[in-house]
C-alpha cells in the first residue's frame, strides 16, 4: 500500500510557512506500515495541482492532499479533485448547518464566503471530525482514493486519527499488526544511551523480533522507539511488553515515560497518586513552568500557583542553593501546597560558569537543592531548567516511595 | 526561471526529521524572482529520485537536489545525477585533500568512506563553499541545470549564498526585485478581512503592482501579505509603502504588527516607549501570558511578574467584570508596576455562555474591564485569552497616545 502526500498552498513554496504536516502524516503512515515514497509541495494553482495528484495516484494507491480547503478565492483543492473525479459540485447542507453553528456559537454570523467550504465532489464522503470550518473529504477515484484535509495541523490530525488512517489500513487489507512503543528518556545523549544498549541492538539485529530506533526530542530528551510487528494485537503486545522490559533493566531511572507521557505528565501522576499538591517560584522560568503543568491541569488542582519574578525576595544575600531552598519554602507557603519547587540563576556578583541553574524543592521531610549546569542559550536554558527541576522533583518523589 | 527543488532522505518521508531546506530555498528563490513551483521529498532510492529529478527537470530550468551527498552507502545523489547527465563518475584528487584536510585537522584520519565523496560526474564542477566534509555540485545538463547540496542546514545555506543563487540569477538574465511585507492582524477572521478588502483586490487583478494573500496563523491571527516586483530595490520598496498605507486605511487598529512582530512585541515596545512596567494576575491563563512576555524580555525589565494561581482573592463575590478589574489592581500592586492586567474565567456558580472570559486593565488614570467570548476548548480558549488581554492593553495604550 502507498499513499503519497500532496501539501497544496504557494505560502509553502515560498517558504513563509514550513510544511510539518507531511512530516507528521509521513510518520504515522510509517507507524501502520504503509509506504509514503514521495511527498510533495505544490502552489494554489488549477492546473499544476490537477497534474500533481494525478501523476500520485499514478503511482501510488492513495493520495491524501492538505490544504486549500478554507474559504477564500484561492482555496481551490475541492474543484481540482472534482475535475479528477470527473464529476460536478455539490452543495451538502449538513456542512452548511455546521458551519453556520460554528460561526453563531461565537455570536458571529457567517459570512457568505464559507458556503464554499460546503460545496464538495459528488461522490466525496465528508470526514465525520470536523473541528474547523473545513470539512475533510473521502474521494473514491476507481480502486484508489484522494482524501483532503485543511493545512490547519490539529484539524489535519483529527482527521487523520479519527478516519483516515484506520481507511488505509482497511484498504490496504494488511493483517500484520505493526505498533510501536516510545520510551522516553532525560538526561543522557544519544550516543550513550546506544552505547548502553549495543548489546542489546545486535542481538535484535539478528533475532529481528522487533526494533529500536532513537529519536532525538531537543530539551525533552531522547526518544528510544520499540517497533515490533506480529499477527495479531496481543503478539504484538507481548512484544514490546517484552523489550521494554529489557531496556528498562538497562536504562534505569533514565526513562521517565512512555509514548505520550511528558516530564510534567509524570510528575503529575505522581503527585495525584500521593494526594499532594505542588507550587512553584519562578525567578528564572518566567512563566515556562507554569504553562506546561496548568495545560495539563487546567483547574489548578495539583499545581496550585506560581510566582513569575525576576528576583526572589533574598536576591543575593544567600549563596544560590540555600536561595533556591528558601524560594521553593516560599512558594510552598504563599500558596499552602505540599510540595514547593524553585529554579533561578546565580545573582549578578556570584561567579559561576555560563549556565549555572539553582533548583530546589521543599517538601514534608524534604529540604534540598542543588546546581546544575545546561547548555544553550538563555531561552533554550530556561527550558532545560524546566525540565531539569521537574526531573529531580520525578526522582525525588519515586525515591520516597 | 523555474527551479524545483528536490529534498532526498527516506528520514524526511518518515518524518525523522522535517524538512526545513526546501522551504528556506524557496523563500530566497523567491526574493531573487525565481519561482519554485513544486518542492518534493524522495527516499534514498536510485529509481525513484533519477524518476524525479528527471520530471524536475522536464518541467524546470533547474533543479536543487538537496541531500544524498554523506559517505555512506545509502547517500547515491552523485550517482543518480551522473546516470541523469549520462556521463561516468571521476574522483577529484582537491576534494580528497580537502576532506583529508579536514580530518586532520581534528586529529583523525579520514575513512575510507569519505572518498565517495570525492567521487563526481564528469562534467559537474564542484562549489567553493565546501563547509563539511560533502561537496557541492553544478551539473549543467543541455541548457539546464541541476545543483547538488548537502542537506545539513547550514552547509547548504552557504552553497545556496555563496554560489548558486547568483548562479540562477546569471542564466535567468533576469534583473526584477520581489519583496514581501507582512501586515499582521487580530480579531478578524480571513473571510471578513477578504470582504473588507474586496475591492482593492478585484483592483490589483487589474493592475498587478502587487498581491495579497491571507495567512491563517491560528490564535496568532491573520497574516496578509503584500507581494510586490520591481526593478530595483527602492521601487519595489515604494510599492509596499503605497500597498500598506492603503490596506491600514481599510483595516484600521486590526493591524497590530508589520513582518515579524507579534502581539507581545508590540505591547513590549510600547511599554518601553512609555517608559512603563507591567505585572499581571493569571487566574486563566497559567502562565502563558508569563512565558510569552519573559520569552522577549528576559530580565523582566518591562515585565516585572505574574502571579498564577486558579482563583484570584475576591473569587465568586464580585461579577466578573470586577473581580477581573481588582486583581489587575493586585497584580500592579503587588509588583509596583504602572500596569497591571488581569484574565480570569466566570466562578462555578455564574452564569455565563461558554467561552466567556474577563480582562481587566488598571493603570494611572484608568481602570477598565469587558467580557469577551472565545472559542475552542479550555487550551487554546487559554490561549486566545493571553491574546485578548494583550490586544486590549494595545488598543488602549494607543488609544492614550
Amino acid at each position: 500500500m502507498r499513499c503519497e502526500v500532496v501539501a497544496i498552498g504557494t505560502e509553502l513554496l515560498l517558504g513563509q510557512i514550513v510544511d510539518t504536516n507531511s512530516s507528521w502524516i509521513g510518520e504515522q503512515l510509517a507507524l501502520v506500515g504503509i509506504d509514503s515514497l514521495y511527498q510533495v509541495k505544490v502552489g494554489d494553482n488549477a492546473q499544476r495541482m490537477e497534474d500533481t495528484i494525478r501523476h500520485a495516484l499514478d503511482r501510488s494507491d492513495a493520495v491524501i492532499c492538505c490544504g486549500g480547503l478554507g474559504p477564500t478565492q484561492d482555496d481551490i483543492t475541492r474543484e481540482v479533485i472534482a475535475k479528477i473525479m470527473n464529476v460536478q459540485m455539490r452543495r451538502d447542507e449538513d456542512i452548511v448547518l455546521k458551519i453556520r453553528d460554528m460561526f453563531e456559537a461565537r455570536g458571529r454570523v457567517m459570512p457568505d464566503n464559507n458556503l464554499r467550504q460546503a460545496d464538495i465532489p459528488i461522490g466525496a464522503s465528508p470526514i465525520a471530525q470536523m473541528p474547523g470550518t473545513a470539512p475533510g473529504l473521502v474521494c473514491p477515484v476507481g480502486d484508489k482514493v484522494i482524501y483532503a484535509v485543511p493545512g490547519v495541523p490539529f484539524e489535519m490530525r483529527e482527521m487523520m486519527e479519527g478516519t483516515i488512517l484506520a481507511d488505509l489500513q482497511r484498504r490496504s487489507g494488511a493483517t500484520a499488526v505493526i505498533r510501536s512503543r516510545v520510551m522516553r528518556t532525560w538526561g543522557h545523549g544519544e550516543s550513550a544511551l546506544a552505547e548502553t544498549l549495543a548489546h542489546r541492538l545486535e542481538e535484535l539485529d539478528e533475532a529481528e523480533t522487533a526494533t529500536l530506533a532513537f529519536q532525538a526530542s531537543g530539551i525533552e530528551g531522547i526518544k528510544v522507539r520499540i517497533t515490533a510487528k506480529a499477527e495479531s494485537d496481543a503478539a504484538v503486545e507481548d512484544i514490546l511488553a517484552a523489550e521494554e522490559a529489557l531496556i528498562r533493566d538497562l536504562l534505569g531511572d533514565v526513562i521517565f515515560g512512555i509514548d505520550e507521557e511528558t516530564m510534567e505528565s509524570v510528575v503529575l501522576d505522581q503527585l495525584r497518586s500521593r494526594g499532594m499538591t505542588l507550587a512553584a517560584a519562578e525567578h528564572l522560568t518566567g512563566g515556562i513552568l507554569a504553562m506546561r503543568m496548568t495545560a495539563l491541569d487546567p483547574d489548578q488542582e495539583i499545581f496550585r500557583g506560581s510566582i513569575v519574578a525576576a528576583h526572589d525576595p533574598e536576591n543575593q544575600k544567600l549563596p544560590g542553593e540555600k536561595r533556591a531552598a528558601a524560594a521553593a519554602q516560599a512558594a510552598r507557603a504563599q500558596f499552602g501546597t505540599d510540595v514547593g519547587i524553585a529554579a533561578l540563576a546565580p545573582g549578578d556578583t556570584e561567579d559561576y560558569p555560563p549556565g549555572t541553574v539553582f533548583i530546589a524543592i521543599s517538601m514534608q521531610g524534604t529540604r534540598k537543592s542543588r546546581s546544575v549546569t545546561l547548555p544553550g542559550a538563555r531561552g533554550r536554558m530556561r527550558s532545560y531548567a524546566v525540565i531539569s527541576l521537574l526531573d529531580y522533583l520525578r526522582k525525588t518523589l519515586a525515591s520516597e516511595g
